[in-house]
């Protein structure tokens, strides 16, 4: 096995002695195999909530120590990341404050920040660094099996640092996520919020909303749905497939940004509708040769791959 | 290369001696080399409206003749497939009528079928079969250059035969199809496009009307929305990346159809939007998952890949 560049870097002397993770799904799990693949803390700790999730990463192995309870994963740890859905940030907060390590770096996951910074800077005490983040990188899949050292290359994370935060705390959990493999940004928390609104959240709700539809209907049949879903659904579905818990508190939490994308949608989607209704097939011509551009500039920005279908396998059935 | 096994069948005596496509982007392209894959004409003739995709194609070579006149392409063919939008199947019918051979079968891959056989059946002469089809198949990317052989592999073809065609005409467009590599089903034209109106083209519209609305926001900039394009978004780009001139085809050919899905999509957003404004989590949580099981639905029945992500292939920019 060849080396990975920043492990080589890294071995002298590890950015971090001691690593928390505290949630243990695809994100979390994900953290700790980068973090080993990069050779970047001394010690990963993990703690879950359920006992099944504590089991499985302790068999899967990717963790140095598992512990029973998240004050205990916390213990020394020169950085904490909360990896919970963000309805679970504030609580899970106020449960570890009193054994995070004066001097610690205090950091998130939350695809949503104004509502994770509000819930859980409260319970962050004298001395510990709360810098807000958020990894813009997932699939589909959850849980600790789903995680892999990869699932960062070439993704952005957005730091939103807090007005009271040290310069250099910020600088090396930059540091950190560098050598997760990811881009780092800096952003206001507001401005995240409405950018991933944009982004992510209002799209997962569209595609929730369109597979909802579809399994809802009497005349066309759920195995219709599911034989003829190549004809452009099923990369729907693959969005709405994600973890329901995660996106009901993204929704929750993020309720101003998304409602307001929501509207421009739905005022859109009528000038559309219009459109057809009317039969203006300039309006929709001129339109749909608009969104092709958006394609070409995130293929060229490295955001995806130009193979036709996403490059998918093909798909036999045997 | 290995012989493709409908090839060693085939070769003692082709299904069709002549095979003209009338249309040679993505769809028509790809129908030629899976012929070819295959060898299930003796002959494969060609037409293009436009010269360049006329020479494109026959530089590509994957025709056996290249024709300027659609009525040249089709003379002594047993087999015509319409490879152009939906739109340009009756004008096209009606330049080829008087050339087409007696006995011919003449089929279409349009995604909208009543209003094409609308506009094509009056033109079809005595004695032509006129068996519309769809084959499920396409990628984001169009033009001849755009086809390959494998795109119908495993994917559906839909037949909907019309009262008056002759049934060994159709089992030998259904045992072409399935020489294409791909599964045959029949169905009645309307349902047909109600089917095809929750599985593609209203969630078209929506990819559509969602890359739209990231590409007018003034608050978030084109830049960001590119950028941050993994989380979500970037699945919707790829679908609104389909040909306009197509997509601008089907809305105007299915407009009762989409509209009628689109209205039922529109009720279930609100209601969505509904449980975000009032916190309704358990709504959300509720949805959320039974969507996720119609993924999975999808996955066992062999329509896409369990790979995270599509099974993208890692993306980096160097």
């Amino acid at each position: 096995m060849q080396d990975h560049p920043v492990a080589q870097a890294a071995r002298a002397a590890p950015l971090f002695d001691r690593i928390a993770l505290i949630g243990l799904g695809l994100i979390g799990s994900s953290i700790a195999h980068a973090c080993r693949r990069a050779g970047l803390a001394r010690h990963v700790a993990g703690y879950a909530r359920s006992p099944e999730t504590r089991e499985t990463a302790a068999k899967l192995g990717f963790l140095d120590s598992v512990h029973d309870l998240a004050s205990d994963a916390v213990e020394g740890a020169d950085l904490v990341i909360l990896c919970v859905p963000v309805g679970a940030m504030g609580p899970v907060t106020k449960e570890i404050a009193d054994a995070l390590k004066p001097g610690a770096i205090l950091s998130d996951v939350g695809s949503t920040k104004g509502s994770v910074i509000a819930h859980t800077a409260p319970h962050v005490p004298q001395g510990v660094q709360f810098i807000p983040a958020h990894p813009l990188a997932g699939t589909e899949h959850s849980g600790p099996e789903a995680g892999f050292a990869e699932l960062y290359d070439n993704r952005w994370c957005i730091l939103t640092p807090l007005p009271g935060n040290d310069p250099a705390a910020v600088a090396r959990l930059r540091k950190f996520w560098e050598g997760m493999g990811a881009n780092v940004d800096e952003m206001d928390p507001d401005h995240h919020d409405l950018v991933l609104a944009v982004t992510s959240h209002t799209p997962h709700l569209i595609a929730y909303t369109m597979v909802g539809v579809a399994d809802d209907l009497q005349r066309v049949t759920n195995s219709e749905v599911i034989k003829y879903s190549a004809a452009g659904f099923r990369d729907f579905t693959r969005i709405a497939a994600s973890d329901p818990t995660m996106w009901r508190d993204v929704f929750l939490n993020n309720k101003e940004a998304t409602l307001e994308i929501l509207g421009r949608f739905t005022e859109e989607l009528f000038a559309l509708q219009r459109a057809i209704r009317t039969g203006d097939g300039n309006m929709l011509h001129d339109y749909f040769t608009r969104t092709r551009a958006i394609r070409r500039g995130i293929i060229e920005a490295g955001q995806d791959t130009d193979l036709p279908d996403f490059g998918r396998m093909p798909v036999r059935r045997d």
